[in-house]
């Protein structure tokens, strides 16, 4: 009995949050700091980028987690405070410090994230100023978070769900940040997931790397990693369904769904408003060999720069989708190669179908583009998601600093 | 004794080349057929793209080259006869034919190659035409045949030079085309290289592989690998130079070293020529764990539509490739981590250093930009070269086929 609900983190019982324009960034007229508070502490897991390139925030938050509850988040945009030095680390704990200091909790209990530029030391003042100011600001607005940890993205990302568990009504809320640098592995994503389900630490922690597997991780904006990509998942219990602690049961396998929802739909979100982009691409492979080699080919296909052109200039170039396969290094047949495009079959049993180039233009026109890809040589499948590429991607990138 | 002299594929003894227009493009001012012949039969080596998805005349040349020698190549532009099904196959053994015809040797002392679009097929009837045309036309004008193997390419790629072994005067020649789809593993890129050496199949196979590793094989444009790569290199002896049948040789190191610096000057032309490229990079890696991780870290950078993107706005945003290394798989040490640009450096054992952005934009005015990476990790060391990222490759590639 799943159901999208309005709202996002704040739909969940006892969540509060905030965005506020804390002087990270120029512009006035944009908030770049967040704040997500449980008024009880909340079990939490996490996920992390997998860059060796770490920002200070990743590992402090890392380390935080390993408590297994975390009860605040602050978010800054604007400023990844990653390649920082020692000073970077010691601002990254400043924030969670301050963090602790409003609400009276100890600091470990604190998530912080930071997305913009790297390399430049965080306007620690303005930070701190900020956390101040938006400590006294909470309130159900959790939309205002999710423009304050917006940086080139076009709107802000959320939604909410309730379930039924145990006969309780259970709520998940989540907000999601892209969009360039978006990548397998994370890439400069955030993500903050709130639920008042009642569920053990292992519990959750396992639910998340497994939806993060299929969602977040199967985005690709422009195959770039980042060194800052974080989801939290933050269950306060509220809903006060009997704890969930077993991956077996079957009201895991319910919040589990939840969870696949609410990820799904940011993942899409996030790689639908990539840098400059103007269509989302889903890419549905079958007949791998294993479920990687399945995701392999679908992240090649939607990272490829020539794929991602082509569908920008409307022109069913499924060649380059045949050549982005065959270089992903996962094994397929080209005798057996299937491609198709909406509900054009392009190449079938490796034989170029003709088809009209006029309903391929037409069908290219659509918002959302749809290819199916048959390997050939199994029984696995994946899907990943991307964008086109155009002129206003290398707009956004060639003068993101000015 | 090495020295560039004038030409190309023509200066060493005993080849000729042409280029003519056989109507495989619409464009009658442009050439699309190129022809390399040797007065005697040569000594063949060659390297083919790791793409699982092979046009015809891969699979077709690999199986040629197997008998160790070539007499003639034949390469069309503007269809890359991949994806083409079984007609593709009988399309390039019809294009190995109808030259050996014309100059009264075996099929299988014919190379092919195409480049080009995907999945159409050839017209063949305008090629056969054009092959019997071409070989009326032989002669040393090697920059026709450069000429017509262009694609996106702006300008024609190819270099000869001379060097003395054994006291006598040997040379080697080259051409190439990029210049979109070139990534490591060779992507959509073909190099036919002709000298008048004497040597053992061996010895010129072991050559071209070594020297493939650090020359084409550390060009990439955008990620893509192609299903026609291709690099052929021809000895037809006629140096008269005594064979060089060791790769322990003194002889075989200075054809080596000649051999290095043709297909170094190439795949920097390729890299400089991307599709809409302005700028050329290069990417030189040192302290890595092992040459190969060096190789990937390099690439990883040369790759990176965010730091393309960056040096096409001039802009030093060393974050970048900070988060590109951290994401490319290669071992480094974030405290370690050394990154200059230019003459600049920005990142000093994982510390930021403050640096005037009015030089660093001065500086990347420049036609090409070198960067300088230090893992912080071992001893092995790299280079490779790409090229910015701008809005004539979405512009190019929006539209290819229109």
């Amino acid at each position: 009995m799943m159901k999208k609900i309005k709202g996002n983190i704040c739909a969940p019982k006892g969540f509060v949050a905030t965005g506020v324009h804390a002087g990270i960034r120029k512009n006035s007229s944009k908030s770049d700091l967040a704040l997500i508070y449980s008024q009880v502490p909340a079990v939490a897991a996490g996920v992390f980028t997998l860059n060796q390139v770490r920002g200070a925030p990743v590992i402090l938050t890392e380390k935080h987690i390993k408590h297994g509850s975390l009860q605040a988040i602050v978010i800054n945009s604007g400023n990844a405070n990653a390649c920082t030095g020692k000073l970077g680390l010691q601002h990254a704990e400043q924030m969670a410090e301050a963090v602790a200091t409003q609400f009276n909790i100890a600091a470990c209990n604190v998530g912080v994230a930071s997305t913009g530029i790297i390399g430049v030391t965080l306007p620690i003042e303005n930070i701190l100023n900020g956390i101040h100011s938006a400590a006294s600001q909470l309130s159900l607005n959790g939309e205002a978070a999710a423009k304050a940890i917006m940086t080139t993205d076009t709107y802000a990302k959320h939604i909410a769900i309730e379930l039924e568990i145990a006969g309780k009504t259970v709520k998940i809320g989540g907000i999601a940040k892209g969009s360039g640098m978006i990548h397998p592995n994370m890439a400069t994503m955030l993500g903050f997931i709130t639920t008042d389900v009642a569920i053990g630490q292992h519990e959750l922690q396992h639910a998340l790397a497994l939806v993060n597997q299929t969602t977040f991780n199967m985005i690709t904006v422009d195959g770039d990693s980042s060194t800052n990509d974080m989801v939290l998942v933050l269950a306060n219990g509220l809903a006060a369904n009997p704890k969930i602690d077993s991956i077996d049961s079957q009201d895991w396998k319910i919040f589990f769904e939840g969870l696949v929802y609410v990820c799904t739909h940011l993942a899409k979100r996030i790689a639908q408003d990539g840098e400059g982009a103007t269509k989302l691409i889903e890419v549905q492979v079958q007949g791998a060999v294993t479920a990687e080699q399945a995701q392999a080919a679908a992240r090649a296909v939607c990272r490829s720069p020539l794929v991602k052109t082509a569908i920008f200039g409307e022109d069913a170039n499924w060649g380059r989708i045949a050549s982005a396969l065959g270089g992903s290094g996962s094994l397929l047949d080209p005798l057996k190669l299937c491609i198709q495009m909406g509900d054009l079959l392009l190449l079938n049993m490796g034989d170029p179908l003709p088809f009209a180039e006029l309903s391929a233009k037409e069908m290219l026109k659509q918002k959302s583009v749809v290819m199916k890809i048959d390997l050939g040589v199994g029984e696995s499948q994946a899907t990943a998601w991307g964008c086109d590429l155009t002129y206003d991607y290398i707009k956004i990138n060639a003068s993101y600093r000015s």
